[in-house]
């Protein structure tokens, strides 16, 4: 019997449930999906936009002008999809992500439920983590360092837009020993988009224009822990970071500035000839050649990362930088990645589409 | 005999020279010195906009609207002017400073030509410095840490905007001893007038709106040994510094995000105490309460800086992050802030507004 | 004895209150007053920030730091202030000024709360207006158009940022029977801020930055009937306009163009002519020659406004353009205006700053 | 002999030149052809970026970062390429077409260089037509309008972006009989991006951010005659539009608000209904239910079109808004359509990215 407040599903798409649509990555999840090729979206859930179609309240979406955005019922999402993608806030996604696993679906999380050790739970999110069994199951979906963990995995933790940009900047030169593992300074700005779409006075156009502005600065800011981890894990060892993030006036991108101790003698072309063999099968990275630096602007809308180095050899610095939009690579894109990889697809399906640019 | 080309001088007022007035930095003084209460600008003279009044060219700075743009003429300049504000190419600025000085003629710089020793410009600037003697007279024009040199000075070297931001942010620690002097990280973001006034690829809006960059990155940028000059002399030894450059979609706006080793048991509370202790009677320095950060946005049109510092104690490091207007405190207002010190009027003279916010 | 919420009154100063001061036409007040050469704020109340001083919520209106923000209190405005600026809610500012004007307190209104006849509140405003006899009193304050009535007056009603551009565009035209009153189009954009500090969906930075778009077409918009007011009472008929606003993505800035039905023959210059004649003693208003139009960046922080205009003779029609600074000309700026005249002194007073650019 | 300059072209896929690769509407362009299943760009030219490869000038298109981008050579456009896009200035699209013709390649033209008839050329672009009779052979491409003369065309001439928009607001109202068809209005805001690639003191981001200004007021821009061509076209009977465009601080993005007289009657919904059925088999135009209004910013990236209006029964005048990218359907998104419905490919192809949004 077809329930009248969801649309039929496709004959051999996969039944796909995103769960917290209205908000900024579970619109942009959206998005992606409905060029997917092989992926079809049958349940949308979110809370503000309950009740209504996607059209009402993102006409932007044409081509899911008809979809329902209902309540969200882990019934039906166990009755209806095969794998949901979790865009929901960190406690809610940490209760909910185990219902559904055990109901069969798979999960792919994009908060930071999954992320960390249950044991850092109290004190960086400030909730005693609820299903610690799978935690210990959730796989770190960073493809381009761990594409081997995620292929199959049940249940990936999605990562952070900062620790994605950031682990990729430096994890394979720590990896190489190229660069130091203690000491590491990352300096991160980002687009406002990143603090959210629930509206506040910091996210008001009249007060993020013209704001060039830390926050979360002496190591008060949540990603950090994953940063290290993240890096540690890919390279073999403990990182130590320090990690300041900045809102800037643009809606998406990301810059992570990562200063390192450079080994004797590293060159910038050595640390990038390091980068690019790192990354020579993965398609969404761009190594940039020498004297090129990452710009935000020109992944907008793709799931593209640009990464550059310089070596200050006066200071024995190195400078790598990384440049993601936070929206797509730092969440939606890197979800479908992760779901490409789960299932089997090419892992560029649903996601050639290059950057807007300008 | 009153030469047409120029405005009768007010009796009582000193009379200026702004060289340069079609960039932004002369453009600026011009606003600042338009409502300055002891000075009146009697020679404006810049390239592009010779011939023209400033009202045809900067319709918005009305109370100026008669002031007649001329080729720069030294000799008039000489004849007219007791003080001139030279926002010129910085090889042009190091040729005519000493005609000027030799004329009689009081100069604030503020192009980067008197801000280093003589053997450093072929490798940061390209050029041999022309008047090594006057180099050695110069003074760094930065008030809150070398006000009593320059009381009287004859040339003062008005700082660049980032050294200003850095080492306003970290002189007093590294004096104090309360942060390293070595291995020092400056990550800076500048809004797009920093680049200046030509337009280029990089400075047309399509290109950076939305456009969060480095440039210059590895130590590349001159204002690399600025900063170290600056701090080092301000706190008395060595300092080696790795800074990075950012271009971020504000027209205005500069904040240097400083990471320096914290001594062993340095709090938040201590490092500002020392901060507010240092700026107590500067009148353009707000040094934040522990938990508040800089914002860029809360500077824009003002000669004010805010400073405010985290200790990251699980890593051993001070963040100390210093924000202002790259064309007021980081050109234009400091060079009247100089201006008023070298004459021995209030430091505030003309620099009273606050900041147009939001 | 002295009230501990309180700073002390300076002698001879015009004590002030500011009424709304967390808002961003109360805040800009703030601002503007700070240097008012004869003015000086003793209240300032705004229910959000009330209970702090303005040091904590506004750090750049850094002269007033230790002024406290209270709760709003009729008492204590009628016991220390002459004048109060009411930057509140409409219906809040229609109960509230009777109390303090029978106080012995003038009012200057920044709500739409004065400037309409009493049948127009409940369709336009949706109440009934409490106090049709004030409104009956009030004075519309727009300077330039009405500067007679508005010195000495008890009661001014500040206009609405759209109307004082329109007006000031159109009103010498209509009167010079230039253009018709009839068929008059006025599409008007505005920055940001005019949408007010509350955060929402619409004013969110990710959701207004890149976006050009009307709202309240179709003459919805409450300044529609304050509009042809204006016109109609200094050109002396009925005027009828018909009105589309628009946001983009800037904080401060408004630009109204107009269109009307030119007279046989009238060309630019004639039009311009009658324009700088009837703005000749306007401190405040640019007339700008034939070719240049005007730029809403050049008024941003002063009390400036640019007119252009151009006929289109193909067609015959007028088109004229006005540009302000919405949160200055359009708001806190105009008050402190009204306020100059109301009370004598300068006209210029407190508004001598030119415009922040670029 | 396979050319070393070019890459192989792909069996079964429609060889395509893209002229003019630098330029804005150039680079789209090769970013919506990168994604089209039956084409294949294999000649790109450009002057600026002439003997570069694509990935060296524009690392966002990756998908094409082999491609090389040559000096325009007419005679290898010929052998090589079955269709041409023009993104050339309009004298020399002018003369570059009649050769690509008479040399058997069918040209899009996204200059103004075949839009209007020959007399008017010397008036509104400068320059006697130097081919008259190819003229008189272009079909005006704006398919929602023309759908049936652009299949199969040789010579199509893309639309401006502002006639796109306006022709697509007014067209069908107009030709119903249910707004007047003389003294309309039409008042345009446009990003940045529609100024063009070349980099000017007006397009400086310090310049444009913050900007709100128009230009070429009085009906002096050359879209002006273009317009009422279209409308006219469509609608069957002389048009008189007095039009006035605007730059706003957006990269993409552009609104047209069409003001024009209502017949007795007319409602919103009548004038939706009409506007709904005109547009009922078009893929691209979303009209809005009443009480909905464009956003601009729901276009970025997307071959869309917003179509939203609101009848002013007060004044009797009818506000139709369109809004659109101007590089997408006011460009080369258009031009993409163009080519679609010439050689018979499926109307969508190349084209179904929705907007990136927010």
């Amino acid at each position: 019997m077809q329930d009248a407040a969801y649309l039929p599903i496709l004959m051999g798409q996969l039944p796909i449930a995103v769960l917290g649509a209205s908000g900024y990555a579970g619109a942009e999840s959206l998005r992606l999906l409905a060029g997917h090729p092989e992926a079809e979206v049958v349940v949308a859930a979110g809370g503000r936009a309950a009740g209504q179609r996607v059209g009402a309240i993102a006409p932007h979406l044409s081509a899911l002008a008809d979809l329902p955005i209902g309540e969200l019922d882990p019934g039906a999402v166990i009755d209806r999809a095969e794998v949901a993608l979790l865009a929901l806030p960190h406690e809610e996604s940490a209760r909910l992500a185990p219902v559904l696993l055990e109901g069969g679906v798979r999960v792919i999380d994009l908060s930071g439920a999954f992320r960390l050790p249950a044991e850092d739970y109290p004190a960086w999110y400030g909730f005693a983590h609820p299903a610690p069994a799978w935690l210990g199951k959730a796989v770190y979906g960073l493809p381009e360092l761990f594409r081997e963990q995620i292929v199959g995995a049940e249940l990936v933790a999605n990562p952070g837009c900062y620790p994605t940009a950031a682990a990729l900047a430096l994890a394979p030169l720590v990896r190489a020993g190229l660069v130091g593992a203690g000491g590491i300074v990352i300096d991160a700005k980002s687009g406002i988009s990143g603090a959210g779409r629930t509206p506040t006075d910091a996210t008001h156009f009249a007060a993020a224009d013209g704001s060039i502005r830390p926050y979360a600065a002496g190591g008060a800011h949540r990603h950090t822990p994953e940063i290290e981890r993240a890096i540690g894990a890919a390279a073999g060892g403990a990182v130590s970071v320090s990690f300041v993030p900045h809102l800037v006036p643009a809606t998406r991108g990301l810059v992570a500035t990562c200063f390192a101790r450079a080994s004797a003698g590293l060159t910038t072309g050595a640390a990038l000839a390091v980068l690019s063999e790192a990354y020579a099968g993965a398609p969404f990275v761009r190594v940039l050649p020498a004297g090129s630096l990452p710009d935000s602007k020109r992944t907008t809308g793709a799931n593209a990362v640009e990464i550059g180095a310089a070596i200050d050899a006066r200071t024995g610095t190195a400078v790598v930088v990384a440049a993601l939009d936070n929206l797509v690579k730092g969440a939606a894109g890197q979800a479908v990645q992760n779901l490409n990889l789960m299932m089997g697809y090419a892992e560029t399906a649903g996601l050639e589409a290059m950057a807007v640019y300008p």
